[in-house]
């Protein structure tokens, strides 16, 4: 039994300090998920491992069962970290309760954690609450985990912030490791994230790409 | 008068040390319940029901006023509990106010309790925030306890939030007593009961299942 | 290429006239299936395939590429028709393109279809369509046909409804076919088919029957 | 400024200590309030003030520039509290600042105070606001305060559970006044009150009553 | 079997060869309606029985089964109408099946029916439709049917447009029936019938009401 | 008793035969409507308004009873249309009832009629049905016709379109009435009235137009 | 002006005789689409254009005024069809209008059409709408039309309905476009189509896949 | 690192202590606001900028990255606050990374911090936790923070209430600047303020002045 408190601590991601983990996104289990529309949520799990390309981050994936209904992890995943450990657990739930994963997470020596999985109240909250119970500070990619209705998504949110928690969207992610559009990875790294990723923003710059190449016209003006 | 702290503390369920509570799901105030669709709400009451044979919990049954328009309990609820006390209060509409009920509870010695009960924003977080005051831990299973709005719900879980009650899904309460697939009850309880109550789960490991038996036919292709 | 008047014709289900199909209910497809919640969604599919048991209309059955990953019908199902011709289409989308299918609805020599399946705007839709332009009546159970979202389950209702398809709840389908609760089938089917498939009135009925076992306590009120 | 805790203390209403206020609920604030169908609302918030009938509550009304477009109470509303204090603020936003107000709580002496209001987000929580930072302990009926959405009624409910306030629904205003069916007042009030303004509890027992008087017929049955 | 036409015609109501059918507005029926909030639909169902008042419109009342769970009208219902027809129906669930429902309905001398029902999908809907082959006007009051689901309540709404049927508000209704505010009845008799069945009008008219009575004080200025 | 066809006839808006109807849009109605948020449904009568400002439409303002609680026209519709007939009604609820605003609409020649009003059911719908009954073609902006809910809002339109109203949206009534950006009035007249009254497109074009002024730069370079 | 029967026709899609509109799917444009998340939106899009190639159908793209704001059409999507002709509007809002682009439709020779544009209650039903009245048999495919609203959506797609347009979802025109999927295009083509932009259906595919490969271990099992 | 204690504290604003901020509320930034409707947001946006100007409030203004797709600031919320500081910041996502901006705000003297920005999970909440671990008490004006998803708003809103930011509506901070209606700025500045940008509360006062100038006349009754 571990207590923490419940106040809150505005710690900012150290892109030097922090590990990424992807828990969970199997193919079965994704079926389970219904708080997204299922095309948003593929991009926003592919959104959340990307992001660790981008930053270099240290990664592990884990699986729960993946030889069960659950399934594999999506193949496009797996080839975006081939050198990251891949701990599949064959029973536990908690991931944190796997001694292999608990070692590939302490082997990377951050303390600080970017994670999101399937399902939000199980297999992301048991993971998030043990993390903090174990004195790490815990981001929540929102985005990317996955539950079976909103509420039990909004339930599980819930839990997590109350422990201390840091639960937001894949965007501030990534704006809270990048902090500054002139570091290094900045524009140059995450504009194409965001093209491909983030389809609003996405538009927004080549609607803009596009008036400086094309020039003024107006609907209605010809060339 | 009780003071208790807001702080979180993450205290996972131990099924040695947990009672499972019944609160008032009778079949009058059912019809009360309009933040889930009834089949699904049924549904969710027989499985909060159920995990607690699943896992041998002692288990403690109790209504209010059941003779008159509040009316029994679904009888399956009953029959699934043979032996477990059924406190029938005549008034008090915190059950923990009934000393028959509060004997039922200390009785098993259990520290942790699980619970849901109809409706939220009253049985359910009475009894809850009482046991909060009385130093018991305590999991309500969003899931089965049922309100007159969402609205009305998200507020009284928000009040039992604050007072350090755990609020989460019935999925994610059956995952925290199992912790591990390989334990006993393991897969071997938990698949067939996931196959009785979370279709989603059941539909998965029967597709499953049947890929295995079959093997690989693609639509379109022919044996 | 078949026309069909849109003009509405109401034409109330005949017991004697009609048949009763079960289109591509499979535990694969099933996941695709988000405009219900999913145990409300079992739920429902399970009352659709028992309306035709309660009432003894002739019931085909089928399956699209089954042994691929739209996985087998629910064994409930199955087991409820052992005597239901299944045919197992291993390509045609629209059943009405299979000619197993149509010489087994033919075979029954009824003139009013009622039916549900998954998706809505595919398996559902292309065969009510097909039904319609053949001559028959078409009764789309809403409640046990589901679609990726909502919106797309609300197109293909009106896509059915512009061809004069019934589109309407279970529960219309069931009273529909009983008329009254005098006749045989009546109230001593349809009660107990209501208490196992439909849980507001299931509960409505056992609140009632407790109050007259019980007689007129209210709450406060003792023996 | 004041500072108050955030953590959360349990304490029940006590009907000998409670006073409950009506705040600003004018048929010209009325129009503002778009969180709750208009109909329903005007019964939330009559049963608001009639529940400190119920419970012969010390009451205390106030307005705000009520010869403005903010326009006076319902005269139904002041119609039921003939006698209690009805404080017209020709200014003061939060009523709190207003000394004929204080003076009208303080002069009940009680130290628990029920309250709802118009809008939600001021004048429901700037006064609750006030009152816990003088010491007092603040049931919100969140039925009965009306905001201009949804989202600004939650962040106005969030803002006041950060302070301690306890917001709840009216049904659970009245249960935690009751506490026991048995009680004077009890069954024999509060039936008649939750049937003028419970529906759904109302008909509930009207039904149960009308089983007792009619016997057990069933659907189909004849006398 | 009755074909009817699909195509709209605009046929106003006329007062004067107009019919209210109340059709299963019962106690227990009520538990079953979802598509509105309860304290809501009832205020809904009083006011489609008191339009009829207002307009000395002729009022069939039926009810089905109503010794079983299903239970009686409500009282207030039934005293709003003490000379009206209340047809208690045994068995039939389209109350057109009915012959002495039919006769009633007959007696009246009417081609226009107003009517509004519990469910929508069955009770309102099943004998709109044969109102309809048997050539009356049908005006549904779409506030007053009751629904187990938005969705099914559309889906019963779009089936009795299909047909012919105007589905529009009470509110609508109301207006129909009085077509100018200087009629009688007019402004009279409709604007304390909204004060009491339509919250939003009645303290708009309220809030007019104080404006005049007590001038032109805004909020801050002083007597 | 008109009847009219409910075949769908795609007749586009020709700016030369239209005249626009400004339909009660006034300041108490404006409280009743509740199924758009009230600062965007402000925006939306204006710019209704505004349309025929653009479009040199002749405009017919009417009113219902506005020396009562529904009020006057927002003074900037008035202002817009100095020299528009302003029907001000004392008693028709449907304004063709009344002679003087048939003949402002009949002066104007045309035989297309443009228009909103406040509430959707009552003044829009039945103008709108009756107009179509008089031969003219109808074209509701939907998007500035307000109720006091979603759903009766819904089977308002419903109800037109069945009478074979256009119904569509605001920003397809003025792109319907310009047909062409090279037209006059074209881009040099609408997108200034979409910059004043379509915050999306307006801020679309303010972009694109700061792009080709301020040049390529992107977040993280340095002029 | 041309009048088209509202009757409905059911038509399947012949894939000889289909020509696919892309309709202003521009950059610009795509930020005024609110009825879909972004990148669902995105991925739809890209599913209409590219289920274009898998059937080789002629496919004819177009755009408004894309040198201003609307700007040019995603560069995925012009790459997709190198080969179409893609129709630079310099002013006509409907494409019909427009005689390159009546001609490149007309040149495919092709009476059936499949479209989707931005936004749906302009581009899309102006477009539609005259395809209708000049013949053609239109399926207008919803998932990949964009509005301001979901309510603006659903108005246009209503009105396309009216004169008969078929208004049904991306898998539902792949489906009626394969229609076996033993075809050529069938399986083999369709599932890589699905696996890329239908998420649902492609993690299905991947876990029945998966569990063919991996054999039948179940959670907690080990191998 | 910044450590803030998550105890609430009610401390209101003193217009003499406050500080208002518009933090990137860029054309291009715009679109990407999803969580209100386009033209409610840009009233909201508006609202905010111009509540500093009733009250005097020094304001700062900053952007990120305007040259690029981000775009400039509506001209209309620079043009309020010619002589405020407009801090463009070339690279930094929190502007309290932004020395100048930093300076601006310093330069203020003030410990108040009322802030609004796009997005709120990104620029509005780094922002408000950078001030408040930098000991300033921090206002978010919720109406005018824009977010990708209502979703991602309501966890960026828990987050900065986690660390003690007051999330609430701008009529709530307009309210908690004023106090008292009799205050300068009182009744006299802000009503003209809330007829700009208050639409509800802009025509109840209308409506009621209209009263008084014209008499009681009810509709249906004649001057």
């Amino acid at each position: 039994m571990a207590n923490t408190a419940s106040k809150f601590t505005y710690e900012r991601i150290d892109k030097n300090n922090a590990v990424l983990l992807v828990v969970d996104h199997q193919v079965g289990l994704f079926q389970l998920v219904r708080d997204f529309q299922a095309d948003e949520y593929r991009n926003n799990i592919f959104a959340h491992a990307a992001i660790a390309k981008v930053f270099s981050l240290p990664t592990v994936l884990t699986t729960s069962a993946e030889t069960g209904p659950n399934g594999p992890l999506p193949k496009e995943i797996v080839e975006m970290h081939p050198n990251a450990p891949l701990i599949k657990r064959n029973g536990e739930v908690d991931a944190w309760d796997n001694k292999d994963f608990r070692d590939a997470v302490k082997a990377t020596g951050k303390k600080q954690v970017i994670l999101a999985g399937i399902t939000t109240d199980v297999c992301t909250a048991f993971l998030a609450l043990s993390l903090i119970a174990e004195g790490y500070t815990v981001y929540a990619n929102a985005d990317a985990s996955g539950a079976m209705s909103k509420r039990i998504a909004d339930d599980a949110n819930d839990r997590m912030r109350a422990a201390g928690v840091h639960v937001y969207s894949g965007f501030a992610v990534a704006c809270d490791l990048m902090r500054d559009w002139r570091n290094t990875p900045g524009s140059a790294e995450l504009l194409p994230y965001f093209d491909k990723y983030l389809a609003q923003y996405a538009y927004l710059a080549r609607g803009h790409a596009a008036a400086i190449d094309r020039g003024a016209l107006l609907p209605g003006e010809t060339e």
